[in-house]
């Protein structure tokens, strides 16, 4: 298939291009880099260093005879994506990976929460409207989370749920509930998609993709040139591979709060898979559809324990948990169980998390400690101000 | 109260900033007379013709002796509206109209809808982390719309629903359904109010109103000097005045397909006075309530026979029923019943649509007829591209 990745020089975006590649795909890469300006803004960087795309591409050519077409372009530039969607050989689907895709940095102040809301939904819009333009029949898979749900008191669904109300029945978009201005956006653009698609007849596969683990895949694995970037800092790390990274620091586990807070999660190796599996079976005109890319939820303090006692009773490091002033707001102790039946029924076999991978990804992490800036572990961004947190607390109190 | 009106140059900001002051509110009106802007740029015109915002607040305060403060600010400038949140006297309230607020406009092509957007999104946001950082005591209330919901095969609810689900149940935002890019933005700017009430006990309260119809109130009345605009093209003019100001013209009603699109309507005097409710009943900090602002639902041709029975049989004026080739993506059949029970709870007494409140809009048109630019009559914006026509037409037919 003729597929478009946006975002191809990300963490997902890249695991994901190399994927296809290795399985025929004739893949573009568009992306403007701005990943690695809001690193060198923030002074943050990948734990295992990262080469241009240009140098990745050409290794990847070199190792494998395959060729990655890459593109430097913002998605928010309407006239510049118009101009690789308008192709004369239409891409069979559109990847959409690119976006600031870090809770944290979208709370930091208003400007943070702006370019986040700005990037993310107006190149998101961009994309509906040049397919919706010059190829309405490429099929949109686009990454979504399955944090836009938040943490409701029942079962969370695919996308749709159907509600029963005063005798009458109807199945209506799942309601959401985002919990930072980052999460707001994806939300946004699902409801962006399901209108798209009913009203221009678009095709579309919305992922809500788990929090994302691991580094290795198969062909990141083939090169030092092919590494893939590994964010362990408190902006855009994520949790189970920073628990991993701290361990091979020798730094507490930062659990925020109770740690009760209950997430959905995925291995890096399987959101390649499921981004070929979207792409190979794609929506029909007109039809929306939701995903919900993870494969199991645990909660962080369990993943905390996991970590634990795989370092102390596997690897012999000895590892303590730290429970820190929650910087966000969320509910510490909830119910959740979330569905993930239709991407396992189009033949998703789950990769579970296994005592290899945390080994795996503690190993990783002592090869590079040298890379570590100390200052970037603890979280620092808070959700509510030094006032708001003051008279929480004395409401707590009360 | 001492209340700020974000938008109070245009038709229900106006209308709300004389209705608010002749009550001795200390009402500050912020705008950037961007409506004025779009309509020059859109050869379009307020069928009474406006005076600037200057010469309404001088004539205001020549007949009645009170004082109407205004800023020229545009609410997508965050350090400029800061400069006023953060006075030494604070605002009781935040009435905020300002927004681009037609569907039409925001479906012309992509450039209207991402200006949309981003107004009206970014506005908001500016508004909330503006109360965020320097008045979170301030109550916002923000105008929304009934158009949010969609039309769903339940019972519309106000704000949020209980949802029974395997054996479990939670009360959750009601799933939204909206169908244009204007009606994306108010129900992302919902969204982002519910996180903001949660996150920085913010205090809100978000009016879906339903389409305002009419012109008359008793401080408009007054002078011609205070005229509130009343508009009548195809892209800013609303169902009910359109259809008025139709019969003035001799022109057919111009009913959107067969016409069994359900609304909700609200008479701009009933407008007023919820936003003088809302304002005096506070939501509580941390509260994020919605009323549904509205008094009566009526189909399009409900609507249309009831403009042309007055027409006809009050005032003698030979009216035809056209009906047009919608211009929309939307059910034309469809179950719809809202509820509106929160404003009428704190005292709202509803003016329901009456002979004599037709009679006096077409008598306006009628005095108007000269202002009128015909072209400006017929819809012209279409939600579904040529080709996208002729292909949901194949569809049909299939
Ligand atoms: N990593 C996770 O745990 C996770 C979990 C759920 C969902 N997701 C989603 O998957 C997607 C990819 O995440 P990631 O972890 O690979 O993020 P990443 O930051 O590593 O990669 C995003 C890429 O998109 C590019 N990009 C951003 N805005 C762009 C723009 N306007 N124009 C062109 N390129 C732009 C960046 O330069 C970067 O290369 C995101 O949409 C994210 O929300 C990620
Ligand atoms: N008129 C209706 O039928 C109706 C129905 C439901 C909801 N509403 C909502 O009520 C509000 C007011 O509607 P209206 O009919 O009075 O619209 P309007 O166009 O007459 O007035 C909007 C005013 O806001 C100002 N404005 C827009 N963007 C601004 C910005 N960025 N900064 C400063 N000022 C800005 C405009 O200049 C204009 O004066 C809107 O939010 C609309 O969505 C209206």
């Amino acid at each position: 298939m003729k597929i478009l990745i946006a975002g191809g020089d990300g963490y997902c975006g890249w695991a994901s291009a190399l994927y296809l590649s290795a399985r025929d795909h004739d893949v573009t890469i568009i992306d403007n880099f701005i990943r690695r300006k809001w690193d060198n803004e923030h002074d943050l960087n990948s734990l295992v260093p990262i080469f241009t795309l240009d140098e990745r591409v050409k290794e990847w050519n070199r190792l494998t005879g395959k060729t990655i077409h890459i593109i430097n372009i913002d998605v928010t530039n309407y006239s510049a994506l118009c101009e690789i969607i308008n192709c004369e050989t239409k891409f069979d689907a559109l990847v959409h990976f690119a976006q600031q895709r870090s809770a944290p940095f979208s709370m930091i102040n208003c400007d943070h929460a702006i370019r986040t809301h700005i990037n993310n939904t107006v190149g998101n819009m961009n994309i509906l409207w040049a397919l919706h333009e010059y190829s309405p029949n490429t099929h949109l898979v686009k990454l979504g989370t399955m944090g836009e749900y938040g943490t409701p008191n029942i079962d969370i669904e695919e996308g749709f749920i159907t509600i029963e109300h005063n005798g009458r029945s109807d199945r209506l978009p799942y309601p959401k509930q985002p919990g930072s201005f980052y999460h707001l956006t994806k939300v946004s653009d699902s409801d962006q998609i399901i209108f798209a698609c009913r009203t221009w007849n678009l095709r579309a596969t919305d992922l809500n993709q788990g929090i994302v683990y691991g580094y290795n895949t198969d062909e990141i694995d083939l090169s030092p040139v092919l590494a893939n970037r590994f964010d362990y800092d408190h902006i855009f790390g994520t949790v189970l591979n920073r628990f991993c990274i701290q361990v091979a620091l020798g730094y507490p586990l930062t659990v925020h709060g109770e740690g009760g807070q209950t997430r959905s999660f995925i291995d890096i190796r399987d959101t390649v898979k499921c981004i070929e599996i979207a792409c190979q079976t794609p929506a029909k005109p007109g039809e929306y559809r939701v995903f919900n890319q993870f494969t199991e939820m645990f909660s962080v303090l369990e993943l905390a324990k996991l970590v634990k006692q795989v370092s102390e009773n596997i690897m012999n490091i000895p590892c303590e948990i730290s429970h820190l002033k929650n910087p966000r707001t969320e509910k510490e102790v909830h119910y959740y169980n979330c569905i993930n039946t239709n991407l396992r029924s189009l033949g998703l076999q789950p990769t579970l998390l296994s005592n290899e991978t945390i080994v795996s990804l503690i190993q990783l992490a002592k090869k590079y400690t040298n890379q570590v800036n100390l200052k970037l572990i603890p979280p620092q961004i808070q959700w509510k101000s030094e006032n708001e947190q003051i008279s929480a607390a004395k409401q707590n109190h009360e």
